[in-house]
């Protein structure tokens, strides 16, 4: 295995072996790793220093079902801290084929210029990206294919990233015409147009999957992974989650009082009903578009679809529940068309929607756009792209639009936007989304399936859910597994050790993984610590700890003794 | 002495003695020890637990020349940290006259809404403000003394401080027709605007002076006070600071390479002859101004000008160095009447001219403006003004205006504007900007008189330097004493302790006021530990160690463990 690394100074492009300390790294581990261990943990995030790091999981290219996510890391120019983004697509499957660990783009050019990166078997190249500047994810990424092959796999920024808006995130594309796979958060768009660099490109790698050193322990867990995937009640053909997707969980995320409406001021959205999953399913399926795709090639949960209008013309490929939370009942918005038509938008601009749609929830509270107002919304992220003041505040993310226009509601933790699920009515999200060195992250320790193990309006038990949860989700960012992917592994974790065994040939225990994953968040957190981030910034907003929500008039009450301590047994 | 409390929320007004814990505190060592004693340090500095704290130094009210500034303080919105920002004009003294020690405005209005202050020798009452809403300081001003007395001392905030934006400053008159005194600094504008004050009203005070212990012991010290500042040969009559007022030095400064000049790219400006303090006042007079006024009533340096136009006709009073810096070289500005008329806007619309400065050049390396063109920076003042969404991002300061237009080049230290030296080229002012509790800021410990002592551009002793001159500033704003009229006290610091125990009687040695004066800086430093500042945020910027600034080519190099140690002989 090796790194591949692009000086966008120099333009100096090398290939070296994976060192020895970084040997069983990748994924998020690698990007942790590698930030604490080569960048000033202070450094300007949008400067020369940062790197930014492509990287696919440790099961990366081994043909693990729901393996294949690309994780993308940097300091983030939003929360100041260590970020690890991760999407699906082809691109991470295809840098561990190529039997790449990584991608390192470190400095930066002296002028505002753009250059493509391609990738393949032999080597790499840069190029002008003058043609492409400008462009959103959709056009760049279909212009790159015509000219780089349709089966190539594209990573791109749109408007926001070269404008370094800090609510940016990067695009990958996916087989065939999929677009909009996203390393949404972070603000690691901004950080990739820093570098000058609009998009890369990955041939299609010729081998198969990667070398195995036990390739019959490695297929014999891979095997029994993917059927315990097919046999889950809930994630197999017959799950909730294949068959309505992510958005399967809108219902209940209401009746549990915790779905964002109207800028996070009421956790009940009157007209959920319209966004649920369920339904959803029924609009899509009546106007021939599609559910049940994948997001990755051999993805048993396959918990994507195609949003059409009512033409059966796409919209966007996917509609997914943070975005139905943030760009929907946050913004008043009852209509999944409308929805699905701020969804496209932010994927083309190169935003992310969760971001995106709490900046909007605040100009909405500034009185900018009413609660409802698709149009009003539509205009509002059109300015993004055209570069206005309004438009880059907005592309600047929820802190930035609260602070210009003087809004003190503003839901965020470590400077980042929080997702879908109020944490005065999931108070284990609000633990994880305070503590945890990504930022509030819907994905860094999600309490919601945790539901019924530990009262989501209680104090108890929330803190020791979080650490449980935290320590998962940095194996998952560091194997390239889905989130989706994770009750096999969680209820019989040797098979992940076999598989990694199988592969690498590494003799882990149970034990030696576990300690892996503390690790992960170990180093994220000194990191963080060197980056001068403390106990003040790991913390919900002072409103959500004094403003009831409704329906429960619930408030995030959780000491803040709980949140400092939430680490000591890591 | 009292203390006068205004809940915002409650309407409740009250009055109560100086508690025991505040007995020896006045001025920047009141707003530090109630600060650190009252409010949550990691509190929203918008948000209803911050308190606004206006309060005159140890000496106000006595009638010591050049010693009626007022210090207004709060957690600041712009820094995070504890702030104290103080102001000439004649409040400061009428409070102490009136025996108020501080007011204190806590909480705020549940919904946005605006009040006035108003404060007698018999009470004080709130009156709504919705006749004053969406004026300018010199209007809101004009209006209060026509109903309360033209006699009375009015402090406002303007259009930015209602929209709660972070470069927001106060404003307070002095006699007369005097408008534009500003506590300009650190954002509070937006914390009186937080709590629904547009306005404080004080009514001309009956007693003369306040009471003192021993009345010999005051005069006999103030007497000579006033006299070593007569006979000072740089600030007595015949001194550049009267002539020329605080202008004087650009010239020195441009010499030494330190004026900001185009967005701090260069340390000498072209054209500096015109923007020098005997330029201006050659100009002031050919055109029947005035130069030689005073800020506080009885000021023997008498700094103050009133710059007018060809006509004769005011254009503001007073034009100063740090507004020539920044609003002028910074610029690109080589006409004092165009300095002056930005000046004028934004005192009237109730910024600081460093903040806006600073934020003005980071619109114009981000192509909004051309340098020099005056009309175009007229109109994003504006803006300003009409609350648009750039208006409110340059109303937001240096740091909002870089992130939102992308650009790294931001002088701020603490997310605060750095004032008129070049850190680059006159390092002490570095280490000051860099470590003191109160950010970037010209008062904290301005190296420039020390130039001759310390090597601007090298990087031996200006850690020491700083220090000393730190704590000396935290004399002068807990007193009340301009920075200007520091040589006598410094000389000699017997005149200081017998002035304040001949008030007093508090029997205190010379070594009682020093650590008194330490003391301040630790519990500000405390403060801002408990809010979460680090060494991490005490920095200059990354740019300013990498950038080399003409003429001489210097970077910013003193070593972050010169930063870090600063206080260790605090």
């Amino acid at each position: 295995m090796r790194i591949l690394r692009v000086d966008m100074a120099s333009k100096e492009i090398r290939y070296e072996p994976v060192p020895e300390k970084y040997t069983h790294f990748s994924g998020r581990a690698l990007i942790a790793n590698l930030l604490l261990e080569e960048i000033p943990p202070t450094c300007d995030a949008l400067g020369p220093h940062n790197k930014l790091i492509f990287t696919p999981g440790l099961l990366g290219g081994a043909g693990v079902t729901t393996a294949g996510r690309l994780s993308v890391g940097a300091k983030s120019p939003l929360t100041k801290g260590v970020k690890e983004s991760n999407a699906g697509g082809i691109a991470g499957d295809s840098l561990g084929k190529m039997g790449l660990r990584a991608v390192v783009i470190e400095n930066q050019p002296l002028r505002k210029e753009f250059y493509i990166l391609h990738i393949t078997a032999k080597g790499a190249t840069l190029e002008s990206a003058n043609e492409y500047l400008g462009l959103g994810t959709y056009a760049t990424s279909k212009k790159l294919e015509e000219k780089f092959g349709a089966d190539s796999s594209i990573i791109s920024i749109g408007q926001a990233g070269e404008f370094l808006l800090t609510g940016a995130g990067i695009s990958t594309t996916g087989e065939k015409e999929q677009r909009s796979n996203y390393a949404a958060r972070g603000g690691l768009g901004a950080v990739m147009g820093s570098k000058g660099l609009k998009a890369v490109v990955i041939d299609k790698p010729v081998l198969k999957t990667v070398q195995f050193v036990d390739a019959e322990l490695f297929r014999t867990a891979a095997k029994a992974f993917a059927q315990k995937l097919l046999d889950d009640p809930k994630l197999g053909p017959q799950g909730g989650q294949h068959l309505y997707g992510t958005a399967s969980i809108v219902g209940a995320v209401n009746e549990m009082g915790a779905l964002p409406t109207r800028n996070f001021s009421n956790g009940n959205f009157e007209d959920s009903t319209k966004l649920r999953g369920e339904y959803m399913r029924e609009l899509i399926l009546a106007r021939e578009g599609k559910v049940g795709t994948r997001c990755m090639p051999g993805c048993v949960i396959a918990c994507r679809n195609l949003f059409v209008d009512k033409n059966g013309k796409e919209i966007v490929g996917t509609v997914q529940y943070e975005t139905i939370a943030l760009v929907g009942s946050n913004l008043g918005l009852d209509n999944l068309d409308d929805v699905a038509l701020l969804n496209y938008m932010c994927n083309d601009l190169g935003l992310d929607t969760i971001e995106t749609g709490a900046a909007l929830g605040i100009a909405m509270e500034a009185g900018l756009v009413k609660p409802g107002d698709t149009q009003g919304f539509v205009a509002l992220l059109n300015q993004v792209g055209e570069g206005t003041a309004l438009g880059r505040v907005i592309g600047n993310g929820a802190e930035v639009t609260g602070r210009v226009f003087g809004i003190r509601r503003v839901p965020t933790t470590l400077g980042q936007a929080i997702p879908g699920y109020d944490p005065r009515s999931l108070k284990g999200n609000g633990v994880t989304y305070a503590t945890s060195p990504q930022g509030a992250d819907h994905t860094a320790g999600n309490a919601f399936g945790a539901r019924k193990e530990v009262n989501p309006l209680g104090k108890e038990g929330q803190k020791e859910l979080s650490l449980k949860l935290q320590i998962i989700s940095a194996m998952l960012d560091s194997t390239g597994l889905c989130l989706f992917a994770r009750p096999p592994v969680i209820a019989d974790p040797q098979l992940m050790v076999d598989m990694l065994n199988g592969i690498y040939g590494w003799n882990w225990t149970k034990e030696d993984l576990d300690q892996y994953n503390r690790n992960v968040l170990r180093v994220e957190i000194e990191f963080n610590r060197r980056a001068g981030l403390t106990f003040a910034d790991y913390r919900i907003p002072e409103y959500m700890r004094e403003e009831p929500l409704a329906p429960h008039n619930s408030v995030f009450d959780i000491p803040d003794s709980d949140l400092d301590s939430v680490f000591e047994k890591l």
